[in-house]
């Protein structure tokens, strides 16, 4: 039995249905928003900034600093980097967990009772999902989903030197617009039970 | 229910036995080898030219010929590439098949009612299932997969334009190491009766 499941997906993709889903039928903590709430605890950083750092930015230099406060000196985002990896590793302990991105995959690569999944879809099913979630804007949705997943890509590349998207990084794939949502979450908890 | 199943594989992770048994439980024909006669047959060119240059040769240039006999004129890969492509299409509209690399992920990706698989697995799992299968050379197994699949990587992307192991490429990755042979023939049997 696995105890720990980490999710990488694509912006759109119904990556995070799947894993509340996936969770919610293992009895499993649902780590995404929470985890920001752990790393802003340790790090004494704002949730906005590490929302903002730790999957959609680009890092633009590991020596560029951001002042966030009169009582809070300088962090770079390697301090950040450091922060997140210890909040994950610290998680992965306590086990019976699904944690969305973050580089999860990465960090914790090394263990054994991890199944390391990817999510994406294509574009159409994409552009009608985020449309319906998150409603029209200014901007063309086929570039919202580009924008994000360039970012998460380059944030992934930064920290972790691999190619966001490539198979061999996770134990499954799956096309979540092809295979459907709900079918994602049947062969993630037949695996997790199983394996 | 899908009636063409793609599958790309790394050397020595097994994605061979997993086709067949595919091919086998859902009663699909199996196209491998065979793959080969079909495309020796349209072409005139040799089985050995074909296996060679089909999956694991790196495409040297467009414009090196090959002189193959005395009733061959000189032919490219770009001709051998071609008809590979007329083969594996007429194969497709014949239906419920198994078709082994040879890039029909990428020559059939507009088919919906394909499932493109890739199988992958971890070094060691790998240099076992290799050494096991086809016992142990002079060249040590590391080299033996590396090279090997660094041609399938050119020769795919050659052709292709695309990377070779990008997930996006397929419906469903599977790490067959961590995952189990038999596991991943389930998996892939049950998405083809029930996507």
């Amino acid at each position: 039995m696995k105890k720990i499941i980490t999710i990488s997906r694509e912006f759109g993709s119904g990556g995070r249905s799947i894993g509340k889903a996936v969770a919610e039928r293992l009895h499993y903590h649902y780590y995404d928003k929470e985890l920001i709430e752990k790393i802003a605890e340790k790090s004494g950083l704002s949730k906005e900034y590490i929302e903002e750092k730790t999957e959609s930015s680009k890092p633009e230099s590991s020596f560029k600093y951001a002042f966030l406060g009169p009582n809070l000196f300088h962090y770079s985002e390697d301090y950040l980097w450091k922060q997140q990896k210890e909040v994950i590793l610290e998680l992965a302990e306590t086990g019976n967990c699904v944690i969305m991105g973050r580089c999860a995959d990465f960090l914790l690569k090394d263990r054994e009772d991890c199944l390391h999944i990817y999510i994406y879809a294509d574009l159409s099913f994409k552009i009608e999902r985020i449309v319906n979630l998150y409603g029209e804007t200014d901007e063309k949705p086929e570039k919202r989903l580009r924008d994000k997943d360039k970012k998460r890509a380059m944030n992934y590349k930064y920290y972790t030197e691999r190619t966001w998207g490539m198979a061999k990084n996770y134990t499954i794939s799956l096309n979540s617009g092809e295979i459907g949502i709900d079918k994602c979450v049947d062969i993630i908890c037949d695996l997790v039970e199983n394996m």
